[in-house]
């Protein structure tokens, strides 16, 4: 039996790959508006960066993350998400002292995560994030918010909900978490194994369990906005006021707690609401982490971010019927006929590609008529044909395939006629 | 102490990341011209199509993969090379049923080798490189080595060096397979360990030792071009002929034999001959492997390919002082002054990127001089200054920084005039 890729992952081919390029080069295009840079970092970091990075009581470092030892005996793991890695990164250059601040970051990284794989949900799956380091000024939160609604905007999408948070600062969480734990401590038998342990560990998140999302004390628990202290709630205002002066829609979930340690004010989500999208409706979620960087031995540096499926991106486009041009669309296909024609015809579409213009040959040795059927196929808008007889005479004819129109082109004047072709045209 | 990298990765930062990118539009555009369509694989896979689509045999199998079981108990490796993935993924998506033959297929992607590190040596190395599925004509083994020559000299390299080869068809292999264990069967004693199973295995890889190549029995090695068959030696006769019609430059070097198994044909490489570049001085190896897709159980079909290091092609730019510009160059800076021309500058920002300008704007509440400093910084074209009498006008004076120019304008023209003004320049 012949080998498969692994459970949970995929190819991405021509045919499929020609929408995440043209989708990834508007996210990019939406970056550099807003004066974001790229970063890369490794696939794999030490394990223990995701342990105090991500938090050690999460559903991702407990359960989901893909970890083995080199053959150095060093633990290592494949990045879960993308926030500890950039922050590691910011760390380890010591980015806090670069004189450009906030530090703008974005990034399109493969993410693992061992889960059961469904529809929108693959054990590598894509992310488009980015990440705002050393302001915490409420206008970046919206700032950030802002670039994931515009990039999602100009791709298209319409059915959208944005829903925001405040988890407050590290006082108001302090309350509200023993609220919190005053709260269930009188249902802490009927909440499921993972809950007990989590009423100890970070209570927050058991507002965020799917198991116990039913139980009575659940809608009567505390919420976070009632415990905000006074800077906190200035700080959730603010935020707001910039998304209204934006124009940018939002609705209060006072049930977003998001399912990593680090966050702290602004959280939010946006989901789709196309029909048809299917169950899991989160396309990017993010928020504000101020004590990440200080939990990874840098400077106290604020921080906010948001990671976005780019398999669910590009579901939610099909879900809204936003076809993406997969078309071939190539420029000039040369046809060639009798063995020398053909090997000449090898030296022309070396120098036709040499000087700018895009071009294919057969490379099968294919009869007349077939390589026509091939110059179809990709949708080639000029096909320039030259036999034996050409050959001889040093011309080639170039054919129009849009009205058929053909010209017969001397060779030595072939590169400057299809240049000034093209160049009337949309592609150089 | 703080968490690093692991060993052997490195992080992308703004200041580098700009030479990357634009050294990967321009493999792009290069790409897009011979009509090359983009592919991506899973990061990993199953260790068995390595041992199989590498050899078990090669140095890579045996020694430098980041192997590993997954929670299901899967040993699952992270991809060391491009090939076979490709070539797996061909035989699973059934992409030698495609009307569109030869399939012409490039990738960028990370690949993962447990080496020591050293300069040009990583861990986690990025590569490009592309894959011709599907025909055996010599013209295409050309056009590959023109495409990888194509991008160094586009890029300005100068100080090359393509050396080529042909390891024959599986006759001529075996003839001269006989004749090197012939040769080096009574100097077995003098190998290395690894050589001495190497003369049983794969006795071509012994003509690849590190250790043993100044044995004196290497340089009296039969060689393989002694042992090509008439259809092999046409073969390479066609390649070459087809190589001078381009202009470009070979050496035939008849050690040249690469270190996996299942090349045959042509093998060829490209090596750098800048002056300081360093020890190792491969940029890119490639070569024919038609029996590999046969090899993972798909339909027999021939394949050529070749892998080009990408911080090996940066480090040989840097070698030949081809200079890449990482200047950010920001279209416009919003200095505000005062507190509600701060929160009214959120909002203009936010337009003009919505309109298709790039912008920035201070999010650290800094004075006017030290606002003005960062527009210095990111160079910033045009710096948009805006007050409490501005606010109170609904102007905003927009400075051109090359020549101090300062024009009033009306909030509501702004960005009618930030466009007219770009549109003429050279970015949108």
């Amino acid at each position: 039996m012949s080998i498969k890729a692994p459970r949970g992952t995929a190819d991405l081919l021509p045919g499929t790959i020609e929408k995440w390029q043209f989708v990834e080069d508007k996210i990019k295009d939406v970056c550099e508006r807003y004066h974001f840079k790229e970063i890369r970092t490794p696939l794999f970091e030490h394990t223990e960066l995701f342990q105090r990075g991500v938090g050690d009581s999460t559903d991702i470092v407990q359960k989901e993350m893909y970890t083995f030892e080199d053959r150095g005996g060093r633990s290592l793991t494949l990045r879960p998400e993308g926030t500890a890695s950039v922050a590691r990164s910011f760390v380890e250059h010591k980015l806090f002292g670069n004189p450009n601040q906030p530090v703008k970051l974005y990034y399109f990284a493969p993410m693992f995560r061992y889960e059961r794989p469904q529809k929108g949900r693959m054990r590598q799956l894509n992310q488009f994030g980015i990440e705002v380091l050393g302001s915490s000024n409420p206008a970046v939160d919206a700032e950030v918010i802002d670039l994931a609604m515009t990039v999602y905007s100009e791709l298209g999408l319409r059915s959208l909900k944005l829903v925001i948070n405040s988890l407050g600062d590290k006082e108001s969480r302090d309350n509200h978490r023993q609220a919190l734990v005053n709260h269930f401590e009188p249902h802490r038998d009927e909440l499921c194994g993972d809950c007990q342990t989590r009423l100890r560990q970070n209570p927050l998140r058991v507002l965020d369990c799917k198991k116990d999302r039913d139980h009575p004390a659940m809608k009567t628990a505390p919420s976070i906005l009632d415990y905000l202290n006074n800077e906190s709630e200035k700080y959730f205002e603010d935020v707001k006021n910039y998304l209204t002066m934006m124009g940018i829609d939002y609705t209060v979930d006072k049930n977003l707690v998001r399912g990593l340690d680090y966050y702290n004010h602004t959280a939010f989500e946006i989901m789709s609401e196309a029909e048809g999208f299917g169950a899991i409706t989160t396309l990017a979620g993010g928020g504000r982490y101020n004590g990440l960087i200080e939990e990874l031995d840098g400077p106290s540096t604020p921080g906010i971010g948001f990671g976005m499926g780019m398999e669910r991106l590009l579901m939610a486009l099909e879900a809204e019927h936003r076809e993406i041009d997969t078309n071939s669309n190539l420029d000039c296909f040369l046809v060639a006929v009798g063995e020398e024609a053909s090997k000449k015809a090898v030296q022309l579409v070396h120098e036709l590609r040499k000087n700018g213009i895009q071009a294919d040959k057969d490379y099968l040795d294919r009869k007349m008529k077939a390589q026509f059927k091939a110059a179809d196929r990709y949708q080639a808008k000029y096909v320039l044909i030259f036999g034996e007889d050409e050959l001889s005479r040093e011309v080639i004819n170039v054919r129009e395939m849009s009205t058929g129109n053909q010209n017969e082109v001397p060779l030595t004047q072939l590169i400057e006629h299809l240049q000034d072709t093209f160049s009337g045209g949309e592609k150089q």
